[in-house]
């Protein structure tokens, strides 16, 4: 149930002192191949972290050997200086892999970097150099569940994920609680597989699973400098599936892993499922649903339990979407509290009790649909967010 | 100080029993003349409330004898009953004023109706008509705090305000506490004056001032079904100023009144103003300055004292403004926290005990420069807005 659970894959997880309070802040997942094919999705943010400038250009060459992830700072908006300490840890990640096994030979090219933290302060090399060393010494073929409690932030719990094909697998892990948004969750996530593909199939898959899992949840609407998705191929099981095949099991994996990071958003209580249907276009649909799962007041009410279909219609018109004001239906947990613009069923009938509320958005403008994934603006969300610096 | 400070002008505000708790909640603002000129700035969103598309309507007139303002209820979503209730209320409006003062005969076609408060249920008309009835009766030249009063929601307080030009005066009011933005606060405002001015002049000074005041003000990111503001003048002053000079005074009045706005914000505890400079275009600068005003995570940290710099650099990553993320400064109070898009004055000598908050951002692209106001995300807010229907 790990990134260790695909054939080909050994991580570790290890405290090397960035966090304060001794938790696991340094994970390491290495591909044994016989292959390293590799793919990414970044963050869209202009403002980007040294990491994920570094990786991008590994991805680029298709092969990455080793992915070195740690929480406890973000290294992102620390200049040049951040970026030659990503550097310096890609370079001492694969001379220590180079040193255990002598015969691999790895290029710090190879090696992946993620950070998630505080923005805007410099990584303690001193403290991050010796961790990379240690998360070498315990590399395992079990070591997935470590590496995910490895990059844990506020995350509440870990979040690891898998699915199996027809003769392969994909597994995975994520970190991300709060930041979530838009074009991909403020995240990390590694997925891995022992599916045989090549570098362009990896990031054709990749790519089409992200935009319909992590792209669409949107927890508060705030897009981090950190964001990345790798999935590392290893090719263990001698198994070539399509590309359809590899991308449907490469989307459960997603899927799961997303529904796992809304389940922990920071300080939420309600899990909100926004469907938007009877869209012009795909596209429409995500810009009705993101604007709804943005929208305060929206937030709000559904945290105090309030069916308030008025909001989200107030939201619904602030969009570019093709919709008539008096041809739009909405639904509140089964019930449709708005038809044709105007009040329908009593509200009272909405039973907004349990964590999960399901919007359903009839735009009645053609046959598109699309759904987005947030929650509630809660005190705790509040709370944490005044009192936690990232 | 209000709305009938200007010559020309009687006013009212009643207790109609829209509310619960005999609050106030009905206004009639009156123009005496002897002109009538009038212009208007509505919500640009697409759900309009009934009110809203009347008003629209009367303004392109050009004449407006007579607005006529309520809360306890929006009158938005309510579907073509709810559109007659509001023509029904002009009609009233007019048919009361022509009774009291025989010669005038005024039309419902001159009269503007505004409404504000929940969404999505119709007006009790069978109480709103008696109201108008009863304010007809309390008009006076001393009248427009009461109006002012008459028009509050979630307002702690009325919001008045006054300005002097050669020979000539602008008064208004204005009502917001929440959903206040982004092309227009959530507000109704009526503002006033004795100036000699035909309705194009009037509509050209309307809308150059509340680009700058209005428009700026980015309170929660949430958009109205019900803005409108209102610019009636009576041309008792006989005095014809330019069109440079009336908007000089109207955008005196408007900034008056949007600033009394942000400091009334639901549950807010700082007034947050955001200049950014330097930047290539003055559309490039509101663009930056509204992403930060509307990022849960600048308000939250805000909210706990954190001179947060790094999540103020991610929202601006988020903008397609001209700039380079290592060429971006950013000023806290004062203190350049971030220089060159990385930590540069220790973070330790900001102070943010106070409720005014200043962040200056330098673009460092060009020297077009604007600046947008807003207030932090506190319990307040979730607290108000997750209890109050709206």
């Amino acid at each position: 149930m790990s990134v260790t659970t695909p054939r080909g894959f050994r991580a570790a997880g290890v405290s090397a002192g960035l966090k304060e309070g001794g938790a696991a802040d340094v994970a390491l997942v290495v591909n044994d191949g016989p292959h390293a094919g590799a793919a990414g999705v970044f963050t869209n943010n202009r403002v980007k972290a040294a990491p994920v400038l570094w990786t991008q250009q590994v991805v680029q060459g298709g092969l990455v050997r080793a992915a070195v992830l740690n929480s406890g700072g973000a290294n992102a908006c620390t200049g040049p200086g951040g970026f030659q300490d990503t550097h310096a840890t890609a370079e001492h990640t694969a001379a220590v892999l180079t040193a255990v096994a002598p015969g691999s030979s790895l290029g710090a090219g190879e090696v992946a970097v993620c950070s998630t933290g505080l923005i805007g302060e410099r990584l303690p090399m001193d403290r991050l150099l010796p961790g990379v060393r240690t998360a070498v010494g315990t590399l395992s073929q079990d070591g997935g569940p470590a590496a995910a409690e490895a990059i844990m932030t506020t995350d509440s719990r870990p979040k690891n994920g898998v699915a199996h094909g027809a003769g392969f697998t994909v597994g995975g892990m994520a970190k991300g609680a709060g930041m979530l948004a838009p074009a991909m969750a403020t995240m990390l996530s590694v997925l891995t597989t022992d599916a045989v593909a090549d570098p362009e199939t990896l990031d054709a898959a990749l790519r089409a699973a992200c935009r319909v899992t992590f792209d669409r949840v949107d927890s508060d609407g705030c897009m981090s400098t950190n964001d990345t998705v790798l999935l590392l191929a290893s090719g263990a099981s001698g198994v070539v599936p399509t590309e359809a095949e590899l991308t449907a099991v490469v989307t459960a994996v997603a899927h799961d892993l997303a529904q796992q990071l809304v389940a922990d958003a920071e300080g939420a209580t309600k899990q909100i499922t926004i469907d938007v249907v009877g869209a012009a276009s795909e596209d429409d649909a995500v810009e009705v649903g993101r604007t709804v799962a943005r929208n305060n007041l929206v937030k709000t009410a559904l945290f105090g339990n309030d069916p308030n279909w008025g909001r989200i219609l107030a939201a619904v018109g602030t969009t570019a979407a093709a919709f008539e004001p008096e041809r739009v239906d909405v639904a509140v947990n089964g019930v449709w509290v708005c038809r044709d613009g105007a009040a329908a069923e009593d509200r009272s009938k909405v039973d907004l009790g349990g964590v999960d509320v399901t919007i359903c958005i009839d735009l009645r403008a053609g046959a598109a649909a699309a759904t987005i994934w947030t929650n509630d603006l809660s005190h705790g969300y509040v709370h944490e967010n005044s009192a936690y610096s990232s």
